[in-house]
């Protein structure tokens, strides 16, 4: 994410200057050789030390241990986003910055399974919804400048609070992780017995399981980070596969129509 | 199916003759007219009659009525085939048609959600597993002229038995359509009480619900030619979300890590 919106901003001349922070050195190097940067370090209190936006670009909790290394040593001006895909904890910790410091909470709505600069895309942005969540001391000025630059990369920037931001994604992302990596679960069982059926694996196994790679880190601390809107969602879904199961087991055709009607309707939007 | 079936044979030139059977005349006619089939009819008996390959690309209920009454009106020495998406169902029924007919249940491993000739693609079955049930009464000739066609059109035939079969599928097939189904109906919701959930739905929500939208028939069909194998993985599926909700709830977070990577390590085909 922070390697594709580097990009995205030096292509499109969005910024003065791009300055990378890093966690290896290598990275940093790798960074200014390919030009997604304009330079790189590890060091934290270097790279921010000439910034007017600071962009946090790690995973929630680390996110949240960058807020609170930030609140003591920020000295000067400057404005704070970061680009986790849960909203409460971060605001709450960007609550506890000091007075001058300005801070958006905000959420890009689009991604990749893998991480790393190898696959930095200057184009992911491109059409994507991209949630902002502004603090009570956030000023319209500091806002638009947030939208202004997800405009410049091509998003779509929709503001709302974080407490609707977190149960929404719980929904649309989180759900659907936890689904795709039962499904690999549930499935391999069958795969240790049968090998046979990874080669059989079509089309639709690929689609419904590729989230599944999604990388682990980031998505513990987006789900603990989410706990309870997730864990209801995941009690629902339990339920719903449970009521398809008595409906098969008994041969309820009729209420087995409706399940699979009602699916279809919402994922096609027709009542056909 | 069917569409795309006749389809690539005209193309290939690996018949001599593509006889087209559908439900409604215009549907015959707009398949002669795009060249898709030789001639047209919406006469089961017509079309059937000058066949010596008959192929069953209808949903497997339907299938098993066909061949219910195919084994009252075949006359000649011909094999037949179908596409259904079980096999126990569907072989049983081969096993009533009468001595001289050669039979063999196929299913080919690929498909769209849409249904009909528009959809039709002589390339749907290039590189797609394509698994063959034989009868015991099924000649190697037989079963060496279905794996001609099959690679005639680009497919790998496997061959095996209908109880695997239908397990296997059960797993990589109707377990994924379940859980798509499963995640509309529990994101919908959400959605009733905030419609801004669809618009933010990113790639991951698409991808894991896409087959949410196949055909509810022919789903139907399956789910029921295969209650025990599908009804067990459901409550397995059900079973691992009631887990993962536990971990969250409890913030057991090195149970909910394992869980994880299991499902990211069984997706990715690494140990990373």
């Amino acid at each position: 994410m922070g390697g594709s919106l580097a990009k995205a901003c030096k292509d499109r001349r969005l910024v003065a200057q791009v300055i990378g922070i890093a966690r290896r050195e290598e990275t940093a190097r790798q960074a200014e050789v390919e030009g997604i940067v304009d330079w790189g370090t590890t060091d934290l209190d270097v790279g921010i030390a000439e910034a007017d936006i600071i962009v946090l670009a790690t995973p929630v909790r680390t996110i949240l241990t960058q807020l609170d290394h930030l609140s003591r040593v920020i000295r000067r001006h400057c404005l704070v986003l970061d680009l986790g895909s849960t909203k409460l904890d971060v605001v709450q910790a960007m609550n506890a910055l000091p007075d001058h410091v300005q801070a958006v909470g905000t959420h890009p709505m689009c991604g990749k399974e893998k991480r790393g600069l190898e696959v930095a895309d200057a184009g992911l942005y491109m059409g994507a919804p991209w949630v902002l969540v502004p603090l009570l001391r956030t000023t319209p000025t500091s806002l638009r400048l947030v939208e202004q630059l997800t405009i410049g990369v091509g998003a779509f920037p929709l503001v709302m609070d974080a407490d609707r931001h977190d149960r929404l994604v719980a929904a649309i992302s989180h759900l659907p992780y936890a689904l795709a990596i039962t499904l690999m679960l549930t499935a391999a069982d069958m795969g240790n017995d049968d090998p046979m059926m990874w080669q059989l694996a079509a089309g639709g196994f690929r689609d419904t399981s590729r989230v599944a790679a999604s990388d682990v880190t980031m998505m513990m601390d987006i789900l603990l980070t989410n706990r309870e809107a997730v864990g209801g969602l995941l009690e629902q879904a339990a339920d719903n596969l449970r009521k398809m199961a008595s409906y098969l087991a008994s041969g309820d055709e009729a209420s087995l129509r409706t399940t699979l009607e009602a699916g279809h309707k919402l994922r096609t939007g027709s009542g056909k």
